[in-house]
């Protein structure tokens, strides 16, 4: 396997964004969140997104020269007009103004209409929970996935991501509403293996595990089914009404994604009373966890970003890993 | 089917709450969350569980006169004590203080450790959303739910409820983790039918949709499986962690489950600046859904608590349909 150290990603990705209208600042920034994304394995939304990112950049969609500009402020709820800037810097932002907010008052909110794909919305819960913030955000997509007993896509896959600190660093859960990604059933296709579990209908309704079926009918499953489908659309309902953005409906289409609408909301962890503590009472439901009897010989019992840390001192230790021609390729932009 | 009226449901609930040690007006406070959570057609939340509510009471898991108390402020963050009252009567005071602190400063977080089973979670989503707030709170339970990976149940189902208010009305999404809840295994296992889906594993370790085989092993499948397992156990560290009060863990058996912990986050609507208003929003998601084309001829897409006031409205019509001998078995508590 090719890998390319993240030192070196980090410069080529700065280099690109700089040469697509990127100040020195933001594409610093903006290099450092896609090349984390890749050293802690959110290759899809790292490195191999990054083409992307820059076509969006270069047909408008992703403004590199915006910044957020506050439209409202109650208390501690703010909402910001992300003004087609940068998503993961405009989610960066957002989320440290969250924090700015919980520190007056123990808990804010900060909305984001008008923003672009955050990339890899765990990136923003690592971020806070790390900083000593609980925080609790999600974002809409455009419609990807149906709705429970429709053929058509007209709801968003919306990730939702739990983050809170833990020994210096963080647990943080960062998941779709799909029962796998598009870039997982690709890679699955590209395989040839069929899925773990049913993850989708075919053209003829039947539940498949087959992924070349699913990409073609466009009928991802949600996550349990119903349950998946109504936390979905509540999602896109809450970030449609708390930022008065675009909701998933009014994004439209999947191949220039933009305009879609963010929900932070950071709460304080220093201020809060624990008995004893916030990481011993995590440790106890970590190690109760681990005390599992295993399904069987193959199963691995795991907390939600366990395994981040390894792969990342392993990215570190070894480099990224990348398709060869890819990175060739992306080197070229 | 045998029906009781509303109002004659109320009045036998507020009875044997009286006979059980509650005032007059927490009897009654306590008897109309259980009617409605009937009227509501949450019947296994509402009368079919009110027997075990005051079994609960008499057995001192749940007192009847205890009121919450406030460990800590910080800003629009407050940290309660449920003091092992009523989990209903809790919740509500919970959701009405988070909305208070939500009036103050925009947005609000009420956390209750010690407390007890809020019943339906639902109910204070609609209570809130009604009166003009966004709700995010959720639960922990007892272990009744293995980790993905694992035989032995150590992650509660943690009930989740998103609300916001709709036309004067509200929609509401209130689900829990497990693809299918323990009553409704129980329901499809007795009238002999298989789950539509499969809803746990069996002890010979397979997938299947056969409820007796599931209610056998205590191995429901988590929604999504590793995704919900993972949504369990952020949902239940943050009410640890949040309320300072127990884990699942912790609340240990099912049999006799109190002390859990509770979250309530409140966000007032009215403050929020929305283009044009919150309600033409929500329609028009709603709107969007409801093109849907349908799977199949008995497809019919919803959204979440779509029917809950055609159910109440139908059994404020009719009353509250309750199985004849139950219902009269309870009249002698």
């Amino acid at each position: 396997m090719f890998r390319v150290p993240a030192d070196t990603m980090r410069s080529e990705f700065a280099r690109i964004l700089r040469k697509n209208g990127f100040s020195s600042e933001k594409a610093e920034k903006c290099a450092e969140i896609f090349t984390v994304n890749s050293l802690e394995g959110v290759l899809s939304h790292g490195v191999n997104r990054f083409p992307r990112f820059i076509k969006n950049t270069m047909e408008g969609f992703v403004k590199p020269d915006a910044e957020p500009t506050l439209i409202h402020r109650f208390g501690s709820v703010e909402q910001w007009n992300g003004n087609l800037g940068p998503g993961p810097l405009n989610a960066l932002f957002a989320t440290d103004r969250a924090a700015g907010l919980a520190d007056e008052n123990g808990i804010g909110i900060v909305t984001l209409a008008n923003t672009n794909h955050w990339m890899r919305g765990g990136t923003y819960g690592w971020h806070a929970a790390r900083k000593g913030y609980v925080l609790i955000s999600w974002t809409n997509t455009c419609p990807n996935m149906p709705a429970w007993g429709a053929r058509d896509p007209r709801l968003g896959n919306n990730p939702f991501v739990l983050a809170v600190p833990y020994m210096n660093d963080a647990v943080v859960l960062d998941f779709a509403m799909t029962q796998f990604s598009y870039g997982k059933m690709e890679a699955y296709r590209n395989s040839g293996e069929k899925l773990p579990f049913p993850g989708g209908f075919n053209k003829e309704d039947e539940m498949t595990n087959d992924p070349a079926e699913i990409l073609e009918s466009w009928r991802p499953v949600p996550i349990g089914y119903w349950k998946g489908a109504g936390l979905s659309m509540l999602l896109d309902i809450l970030a449609t009404v708390l930022s008065g953005g675009q909701s998933t409906h009014q994004v439209k289409t999947c191949s220039s994604e933009y305009a879609v609408s963010q929900v932070f909301i950071a709460i304080k962890a220093g201020t809060l009373k624990n008995f004893p503590s916030i990481d011993s009472s995590i440790k106890g439901i970590i190690d109760d966890l681990k005390q599992s009897v295993p399904a069987d010989d193959n199963s691995v019992v795991r907390y939600p970003g366990e395994n981040v840390s390894k792969i990342r001192d392993e990215s570190i230790r070894n480099g990224i890993p990348v398709n060869k021609d890819f990175w060739e390729k992306l080197l070229k932009l």
